[in-house]
């Protein structure tokens, strides 16, 4: 009951009971015991400006959970920033607010960073409730057990007394767009992500899909058969060597080029440059490769770039396109629809909001003490 | 409730509560209403000879599927043969049948070539009522509509009276692998069919994935970036163009070698002919490369690999894995295990009752006349 308002927002008495498939007694006992310890409220017709007009019956009593018992937060703990978005019970985005920090910043500070940005973000008024759940993205494999994933829910759980629930950054990037993005409503979502490093996420069937072991969207280091590079994984040839924002500057510079950085190889394109034309025709030719296998073998149909080198916009996205097309099976061809990320640096902490709406329904099943164990995802 | 009976076989009333999550009010109801229509019937202790001895409380009555109404059958019309597999209501395997056909035998023939395997199956025995359905397995894309994607539903219902599912035979092998085959019991299942196609399939979560236009699992159609070869679907340097058994025989024989069969080839090898087993060393290594791709992107527990190329043994398995240990991402390279496949020309037949099993478990909201459209998979 309570997962269902908490995907759905406020519902009837009615719909309650057609999506619960539960009989009207067992649902009005277990209504009854909700609204008794206050983890639901009733709300008016009016509190729902979507609403039919009211017809000649009785307005329908509209149920939801307590907001002073369910904001969730998403944080995501990038680099050399971090980022924060609330949503409120009804499920609307309060607002995200972010801020950029030393790469060294020790993470006691960035804890309370995190909540110093929250606290701009809800003007004082954060009440985290039982209902209530932070979700956190952080940079890097969250299989293992690296000292930051022991270290960052305890702090987490000491500052807000919430459960909280973790998660790579470019993956919750990944359900975020399929959520809010520029995939918004599709079930099956390939997310790739070309920054400074290579890295994605896949939404199967609506679901941050994860993998047997909790690697999975590591499309960075997918073997790209010319590409001879060694790479920060240990292995050599990975697409990352080829298509991460320093590969490409420095194939850049190497071609006698000149670029500090992205804006640069931006103006550089702008100007018509032929080797920056050249070059990012490569590199967009190698990526749409790897994504037209990726399609072949798991038929998403949406696939979302994001990341700072789309900024080279067109002389980029053209010849990924034009690859993706070539390499792709041509009966899928124009099944698949390739568009750029909407939600920037925002989508890693609005895909820790969803990780806590939609993966973790029935939230408290865990309570605040286990939670970092518990639902530490993998 | 007749989904959990249909997926874990008899269960008590306690345990159905339990899982169904329904009130005991509720749940009686119910129960009492599918045992007044026949639906489902009591089974006493006794027929359940791995239940824990009887103890000093009253034997736990179990409830079941009625075995007069559901029997599952899985039939694989493969592109010369026709295979069959049935299991009764209790989930057990009854039995698998095959036998070739010519390659343009008319569809109401392979029909009736199905009819009669089934028959030696079940010994005459067969009972298909209203909880029983049939799944089918055929050859090529289920996307669309091909002529025998319309027919065969139809002849099959006509001849049978039950739902007919339809989805591609090699997927269905993917699902049946992981229930009963190579990788039983695991949830996150990559296969692939090497064979006169490459083809292949995902499990993901326990349940067979079709991507969001039904294309999905198409590994033979993956780029491999040294292959130049025509494919047959219309591109260049398809997986298939090197892994499939008529490339490896083409490639033997423009080698020097002399192999008419996969039989043949798999002399040579076993007679140490540097040629041949130079060459699957080179087949093996690309597709190696492909499955740690796969494996980067999608994070699967086991790769399993069927079809007639696999007789070719360690020839073909050793560099496969060689190339997956190679290109895998270095913290993934133990986590993921490579099997044969066990259960040969049988998987397609068995995926189809797989099909009937765990992925339509309420399949009595089809009636038998609509489930064609309904219920054809992609």
């Amino acid at each position: 009951m309570l997962g269902l308002l908490r995907r759905q927002g406020p519902l009837s008495r009615g719909e309650l009971g057609k999506r619960s498939g539960l009989s009207r007694t067992t649902l009005y006992d277990i209504i009854a015991e909700l609204l008794t310890s206050g983890a639901i409220v009733t709300t008016g017709q009016e509190s729902r400006p979507d609403a039919a007009p009211r017809g000649r019956g009785r307005p329908a009593e509209t149920l939801a959970l307590n907001p002073d018992a369910g904001q969730a937060i998403g944080i995501d703990f990038a680099r050399r920033a971090v980022h924060v978005a609330a949503v409120n019970v009804a499920h609307e985005v309060v607002g995200s607010a972010g801020e950029p920090h030393a790469a060294d910043l020790p993470w006691e500070d960035r804890v309370a960073l995190a909540e110093r940005l929250v606290g701009t973000l809800t003007e004082g008024a954060l009440r985290l409730g039982p209902l209530s759940a932070i979700g956190v993205g952080v940079v890097g494999p969250v299989t293992g057990s690296g000292s930051h994933l022991e270290t960052l829910p305890r702090l987490l759980r000491e500052r807000f007394g919430v459960p909280v629930l973790v998660d790579n950054n470019t993956r919750l990037a990944a359900l975020a767009e399929s959520i809010w993005g520029a995939a918004a409503g599709e079930q099956d979502v390939l997310y790739l992500r070309l920054s400074h490093g290579v890295g994605g996420g896949l939404v199967v069937g609506g679901s941050l899909h994860r993998g047997a072991y909790g690697l999975s969207g590591e499309f960075g280091h997918i073997t790209v058969e010319s590409a001879k590079g060694r790479c920060d994984c240990g292995g050599t040839g990975c697409l990352e060597t080829v298509a991460s924002i320093r590969a490409v500057l420095d194939a850049y510079r190497a071609a006698g080029g000149q670029a500090g950085d992205v804006a640069a190889l931006v103006a550089a394109l702008e100007s018509g440059d032929p080797v920056a034309l050249g070059l990012l025709e490569d590199v967009g030719s190698r990526i749409g490769t790897v994504l037209a296998a990726l399609c072949n073998a798991i038929g998403p149909g949406v696939i979302v770039v994001g990341g700072e080198l789309t900024e080279a916009g067109a002389a980029l996205i053209g010849p990924i396109e034009r690859a993706l097309s070539a390499h792709i099976l041509p009966i899928s061809r124009h099944r698949v629809t390739l568009r750029r990320a909407t939600l920037g640096e925002a989508g890693g902490a609005l895909g820790g909001i969803a990780l806590v709406l939609h993966e973790s329904p029935l939230l408290s099943r865990y309570p605040a003490d286990e939670a970092g164990s518990v639902e530490r995802h993998p």
